[in-house]
């Protein structure tokens, strides 16, 4: 989306003193930065020279450096972690949540994440070991393992005294949910706080707690866990063993990146090519080459037929140069059309308005939609033409009307047929299991291109025969 | 984003006992369907034959059927409101929350939402006419006007008290934050109940909440809202008047919706169309053709000064027929290089990873990208003329070496050029205040299509000049 193009002047306004402290006092630099938003720090470390951004963090809390951790962007975070000493490092994550410390290990040197999980405390080593088992992009990949689970017997009363005791200890989980668990330690329920301060003293929680918990499976796709995120308007979403039992929970705030990350592939993938993966201008020259020049050969090589279709033409096109002016025209005209249908669909089909079965309905829209479509511009063709007679601009020969007609009718041929494969081609992506957003406007319309040559110069041939040809 | 293909299958299973139910025993439909999750009622609201939509709700208590209305698919909820009497709609709208109910009156016909409001409770009605009265887009339009609001001088005991009897009462707002608020009625702090709970007994609200508030103006855009929310994980946003009195807040799951629209309408937008604004399948034919065919003539118009620029070679034409057979070839991989440059711009735009500022470091950046793709492509370009011609495949003639340079650096200027005017027109149209989404895939091979022409006849000229020409 299209945000305003403004800085977090905050953070360039901080940079400069923060880097002051460091020089003179780095001990005053904790206390001074207090009151500031972790993320408004992070920004600050980025702003900062590189060499100064381990002093800045060292001069901060475990605690609180670990918050700005968070909010590193991945390649700063993950270059700091390797350089500083393991214990060191380990001391940090240690403080972070579970998901987004095994995260920040995901991202780093395999050998140093290893050595720095060695350095953490046995308990904090179990779970990180256990979550880096997952898959990142899969509901287990994204889950914490903090979250409160009660037991759907306990009372109301006493369940509240557990979780002001967790909240005491500064725990965050509470924030979210409370999760009911049945004898079995089967996921029964779910209550928001504010549910269980609304409960009756004398309540279990069994009979306060909503029994329609939405949940996910530890395997699910990242996308089917923000589907259900927003479909549901939750804030946090529990992940389940097949067993039913309570492994961990997605929040909200995971979901957004998610959601944010998955359309940055997208529309990359929908300008044709790989996805990036980091951003635009933290990517090496050479990644940048390849993540392009890949997809771009491949859409060259596809191009050259265009060449051979002409060279099938070049007779024709001997007789009649003048219908050589068009070519690009109605090349074009079919590539816009389609690069129009494939991302209507693809984007229908990733927000779950279309599925696979709904193609024939699409392609039953796009044929008359096409169809009028290339009506409106095939006329325009023909305007042009005879218009440029008329006016002297040009001298297209005495049959400039009937030159006109070929461009108009392939023009309203080309178009029709590029909103056709534009729409289909997303779909039958899907449907061999690849990711409809690769149906690029490049890749649709080096598919429309030869096709939309044939049908100009069969059009030539049908119209032009006795007269230019 | 490509999600699995699937529906949500809980919703078609329901629908034929529902429908059976309101045949047989409306009065129980309520009993039978209390367990749901009403997301999982709206889709069955989707599901069942239109005209038993009214009756369906009815059949639920006022309060359940808002809660489905609140997650009906937009045109449905508008036709309901508009068709059910006013007095109806009222007492359904009134069960919402302030912005849902405003949102759901923004949808439908002004009369009947004047007349719907007329029937609201005093006290609803005024707060729903104060929140019509902001942009839809703005964080004025997005915010709630329920919140829990504490004067920071209150002891966390009597505020914790107060938060509960919210809760009795079935309020919602407490699940995100309580904002602390001066003796001036200025917005100081915020703290979460998971906060409140863990305060110590005798402190004031003022020592425990954190005055690290981000806050964002009703005015600001909902783009700007969304962007702060993801930066700062936030759950919920407090909306803050100039004077700093707390107005309302934007919650998550209004911001997740932001996002999911706004990359949709980008993506529509980088197709080359106007966005949607509505689903694939619920906008009308002729919504579609207007959508879709004002961009269409417009590029096609762009289009045609190819045919001029055809005909201005159109000697070098004659005398070569061969370069014809290229023509396509060259426009299409201008084209291509500057569809993957724009959507790599428009979205680093979006994500604010590039402000306007950094235009000439991205110029700097896609000028060796685009030279170094280019002579890739020039490569191949060359080797498939000379092979074809080695392989008998097709007789260029006897300076096929030279007409296959030609070829190779036409593509490598064209590849080049078309990645600066891909990357550059994004900044251009922010820089103009436009939406640099706008820079679409087929608006900028329109705008490369011309200069590739010029290029391949140049350059044709430069070396072809004496032999073919």
């Amino acid at each position: 989306m299209a945000f305003d193009p403004q800085e977090k002047p905050l953070a360039a306004l901080l940079a400069p003193d923060i880097l002051d402290l460091l020089e003179e006092s780095p001990a005053s630099v904790a206390a001074e930065t207090e009151d500031l938003h972790p993320a408004d720090l992070a920004d600050v470390a980025e702003l900062i020279p590189r060499e100064q951004v381990a002093a800045f963090l060292a001069a901060l809390s475990p605690a609180r450096a670990a918050d700005v951790l968070e909010y590193l962007n991945e390649d700063l975070r993950s270059d700091i972690l390797e350089e500083i000493p393991a214990s060191q490092a380990a001391a940090l994550v240690s403080q972070m949540t579970p998901d987004d410390r095994a995260d920040a290990l995901e991202t780093i040197d395999a050998d140093v994440a290893d050595e720095i999980v060695s350095e953490l405390p046995a308990e904090e080593r179990a779970e990180t070991e256990r979550l880096r088992q997952f898959e990142p992009d899969t509901a287990g990949g994204l889950m914490t393992t903090e979250f409160v689970s009660l037991s759907e017997n306990m009372p109301v009363d006493e369940a509240f005294t557990a979780v002001r005791a967790l909240a005491r200890l500064g725990r965050k989980e509470a924030t979210y949910a409370i999760y009911a668990t049945g004898t079995d330690g089967r996921l029964q329920g779910v209550l928001s706080l504010r549910e269980l301060l609304a409960a009756a003293p004398g309540a279990t929680i069994a009979e306060v707690a909503r029994t329609e918990v939405v949940t996910v499976a530890p395997s699910a796709d990242r996308q089917e866990v923000a589907r259900i995120t927003a479909d549901y308007d939750l804030i946090a979403v529990p992940v389940v063993s097949e067993s039913g039992h309570l492994m961990g929970v997605v929040t909200v705030d995971d979901v957004i990146d998610v959601i944010q990350e998955e359309q940055t592939e997208d529309i990359q993938k929908m300008g044709g090519m790989e996805a990036l993966d980091e951003p635009y201008m933290s990517i090496s020259f050479w990644g940048m080459i390849r993540k392009r020049g890949v997809w771009l050969c491949l859409l060259f090589i596809g191009e050259l037929f265009t060449a051979s279709a002409m060279q099938g033409f070049e007779d024709e096109l001997k007789r009649a140069i003048v219908l050589s002016l068009f070519v690009p025209l109605i090349v074009s005209s079919g590539g816009n059309s389609g690069a129009q249908a494939t991302s209507l669909i693809i984007r229908a089909l990733a927000l779950g308005e279309l599925q696979l079965k709904d193609w024939w309905r699409v392609a039953m829209r796009e044929l008359p939609t096409g169809l009028t479509l290339g009506l409106m511009l095939g006329v325009l063709g023909i305007v042009r033409v005879v218009m440029w007679q008329k006016l002297g601009i040009w001298d297209y020969g005495e049959h400039y009307w009937l030159l006109g007609i070929t461009v108009g009718i392939s023009v309203t041929g080309v178009v029709a047929f590029g909103s056709m494969i534009g729409s289909m081609l997303p779909f039958a992506l899907r449907r061999f299991g690849l990711d409809p957003a690769s149906a690029s406007a490049p890749f649709v319309a080096t598919l429309v291109d030869v096709t939309g040559l044939v049908i100009y110069f069969l059009a030539a041939l049908l119209i032009l025969r006795g007269t230019l040809l």
